[in-house]
Order: C-alpha cells, then structure tokens, then sequence
C-alpha cells in the first residue's frame, strides 16, 4: 500500500456509509492526514462527540460539508434555511478548532438551483447574494470561510445557480476573502475553456478556500449525481488545472469527494486506498 | 390544432423514426412551412430524391444535420471525417436550393468530444479550428455557412469540446460570417451567466445561422443525450434569449430538435402538434 500523499484529504462523501467514527479511523489507519466530515453523519454522531473524535484522531480538518440551498424566496423555508446555514457555521468552526494545526474551518456552500416551479435564474442568483450577505457577519464571528462551490452546469437547474467560478468570485467580490471564498473542484469546472485564468484570478483575490479532485467520466451515471470518478480514472486532466491552483499559493489539504454508489459499495477501506493511488498517480506529480 | 407560427421549423430528429417522405408530409399536413433533415434518412432516400420531395413539398429548408466530428488527430479517421463533412456541404447546398424562398444552405456541425484515451482539451479544440479552415472554401464555393454548435459542458467529453458561445465565436472570427456561423441552442447554454451578452455579440458579429429552442429538464433521462423536451416543458425561460436573439436581427426559422426516447415513441403527428403548442405558448410570444 502507498503512503498516502501528506496533502491529501478524504471527504466523507467518498465513504458515504460511515459514521464520523468509522470514517476517522478508516482514514487514520491508512495513515491519511486530513479528513471532511458530512453534516448529517456529525449531526447523528453530536456535535460534542465528533469533535472529540476529531481531536483525539490529531487529523486535520480540511472541510465542512455543505451548507448552501439560498435560492427560495423570503419565508419560512428560507428562513429555515438561513437558521440552518448558522447551525453550520458552527459546527464548522467546532470542527477545525477540534482539528490537527493546519485545519480550516471551511463551510462548502451549494447554493440551490431554481426554486419549485421558478424559471428565474436571475432572480435566484441575487437571492444566493443576499443570503451570503446575511450569513457574512455570522461566518466572520466564527472565523469560519463560506466557500461558495460552482457545480456542473447540469446542475444550474436542480443544485446549483452558480456554475462558473467568476460568477462565484463576483458574489465574494463584496466580502472580505477571509469570510467568503470559493470551492475549486475539477469536477464541475474542468470543461471551461478559461478556467485557468479563472483559477489564476481566484488565488489573485486570495478567494481559494479549498481544491478539491474527482474526474469525469462519460457516459454519465444514470444519476448524473452520482458520476463522479477516483482522479485517473477518467478524462480530466488534473495537471493544468492542479498546476494553477498550486501557482496561486494555495497550501491547504486537497480533498477527494467522490458521490458514486459502486465507490460506495466498495469497502471504506478499499475505496480509500483506490483514493490513495488515484491521488497518487494523477494529483501529487503536479504538486510543489 | 392551433395554426403553427410562420417562423416554426421542425427538425427531424423531433420525429426520429421517419424516413424524409414521411417527415415532409407530417410537417406538411400539420401546416408548418419549414423543415431540417437529418443526413442518415437523407442517404437512405438518396440525396436526388429527397430534394425532390423537398421541392415538391414547398417547404423552406432550415438546417442541415450534421456534420463535425472534427477532433481526432491527423490520420486515415481524420480524412474520413473530413470527406464525410465535404458530402454533408453538398447535400446541405442541393437540399437547400430545393427549398422555398427562405431556406438557408445552414449545416449544423458538432464538432466531437476527446478523442479515445486522449485528456487533451486544447489540442481537439485546435484541430477543430483546422478542420473548419480545410472546409472552409468547400463551404464558400458551395453557398453554404457552417454552423459552429456549443454543446452543453456536460458533452464536453464526448461530444464537443465546445461548450460555449464564445468558444465557437473565437473560431468563426477567422472566417466570412456567410461561411462560418453559430448554432444558437436554448437547451446548450440556457445556464450561461452571461448569455445574453454572449447572444448579443454572436448578432453582432453576423454570426446566428440558425435558433433552436428546446427545453431543459430535471432530472435528465438516464441517457443524458435524450433529456431534451418539448418548449414550455421544463425550466428554461424563453423570453430573455429569445428576445436578445429577434434584437440581434435574426430572421430565419426556429427550429425544434428533441432528442427523446418519449417523444421518438409519441406518433410524429401527434409529436408535431405538440410541437406547435409548446412554440406557440413559450416561445412565439417573444418574437417580433
């Protein structure tokens, strides 16, 4: 088995079927530094409990996922929403203060595709703007960074109005970088003709709050949800790409995040391996 | 039955399953003025043959499908390819000239995904490039303009390595806007932040050879190829990119191309009609 890159971090999307518990040790037994957790999984386990696994584990924590789904119109839902997002705020920064030094208190945000009904891309983007604008002051307290993700476009009408990095970077724009920075994820962004010029302006607005590597395979699960691949396994190219995010500066833990029902329906401990020599093979070559 | 708008076409691809002589009378019966053929059931009539059913019928010709396939690297397939696209001008400029006044010698090229194994982007973008350039005067001496198609990023693997407006812009610049256009497809690029500019500029630039509308839905079918739906179906607005390409002074057909296993399996006529409903309640609205 190879030593896992010092880099590399496992998101707990990768090992869907864990507890906080069991996706710790599975990580801390391949001998992995960095781990992000799942809401849901933290949310069964405790808040309190987590974070003591976490601090007992001395694993960095790299992110925590997600928060986001801005993109209703005012009422009790957004509301709900928004009251949501602060819960995640904080067990964000519970969770990095928890971590190993060099832990990010992270929150990935996807932001929500049209709401029920709704044809109105625009006005759904401006609302993802105020609901940023709302959480800021709450992030800023935390010292937590909303990392707003741009997905696929094949996602703008279901998950995420934003789809391109400079269309997440002109929301940050109004926001110090230290509060509201962006997810780069090769999965989503790979296809932009300009994407790394779109790279190279995010770390010049210091707005990289995590890199995160998963490949692209076609044809497309028939949940195109669930289409995401260990890195080498299909047709990105992770060193353009890799190599830009590496010029901007950015140092942090690369997370792989990978929502694929035969990953899992792989054992924990195997798909983190294939993780391991995917990571190995495709990411690390390009790395400072 | 409603009365179809003037500026409806219909794309044979919307009613698969007929062979030229059948298409051009479900159109015709249904009282629409426009048609574009695909080039499988075009070859299986013969090309002499359905030209003549084309005149016959009094029919505008709006667009000829398709041609591409441009990313493979130099070699025997390339020449193929290339060859393949020189017949598909020809057939495109006798079908065209067989039309009613009004038809447009439009051939619609996708322009091919990665090539087997390769993670190249910018190299199968490039040949693309060349490859418009051989056809080029092919295009000219046949009156007939090439019409550059984005495809939605989540074909960019295997299906076209452009993805957006600018992208097949940047390309066309090299040549006359009579030789070299854009296919502007609402289902392409619907998600686009800035696709208005981007429609605008296309105008600008004389580059529209041909406006289809199709609707976007989620989730997509499980063969992402065939998650095409009638207007009016889905979650697209059709109003702004409508309206921004009547602003551009676009005036030809509009044509309708769903790709479908449910409308493949709906009887043509029956598919037509509903056709003409969808246009005339989510599209028609915003032309001049």
């Amino acid at each position: 088995m190879s030593v896992p890159h010092p880099r590399l971090s496992i998101n707990q999307a990768t090992i869907k079927y864990t507890t906080v518990a069991e996706a710790v040790r599975v990580v801390q037994d391949a001998g992995i530094g960095a781990i992000g957790l799942w809401r849901e999984q933290v949310q069964e386990a405790g808040l309190d409990e987590s974070a003591r696994i976490i601090a007992d584990s001395g694993l960095r924590y790299s992110t925590h996922c997600r928060g986001g789904w801005f993109t209703v119109e005012e009422g009790p839902a957004r509301r709900t929403a928004i009251d949501d997002n602060r819960r995640a705020i904080e067990e964000t920064a519970t969770l990095a203060a928890a971590g190993a030094e060099g832990s990010r208190a992270v929150l990935v945000l996807v932001v929500g595709g049209l709401p029920e009904g709704s044809r109105d891309l625009v006005g759904a983007r401006e609302r993802v703007r105020d609901a940023v604008a709302e959480l800021a002051p709450d992030a800023r307290a935390a010292g937590v960074t909303l990392a707003l993700e741009p997905l696929h476009p094949m996602y703008a009408s279901d998950r995420s109005v934003l789809s391109t990095l400079p269309q997440a970077l002109d929301i940050a724009a109004d926001f110090d970088p230290s509060v509201v920075g962006v997810t780069v994820d090769t999965f989503h962004i790979w296809w932009d003709p300009d994407v790394l010029a779109h790279i190279e302006r995010a770390g010049r607005e210091g707005r990289i709050a995590t890199y995160q590597v998963c490949d692209w395979k076609t044809p497309l699960e028939a949940d195109n949800l669930l289409s995401r691949h260990y890195p080498g396994d299909g047709m990105i190219d992770f060193g353009p790409m890799t190599r830009a995010v590496e010029a901007t500066g950015y140092d942090g833990d690369i997370e792989v995040e990978l929502l694929n029902q035969s990953i899992w329906d792989t054992a924990p401990a195997e798909a983190v391996r294939r993780t391991i020599a995917g990571f190995d093979s495709a990411v690390a070559p390009h790395l400072v």
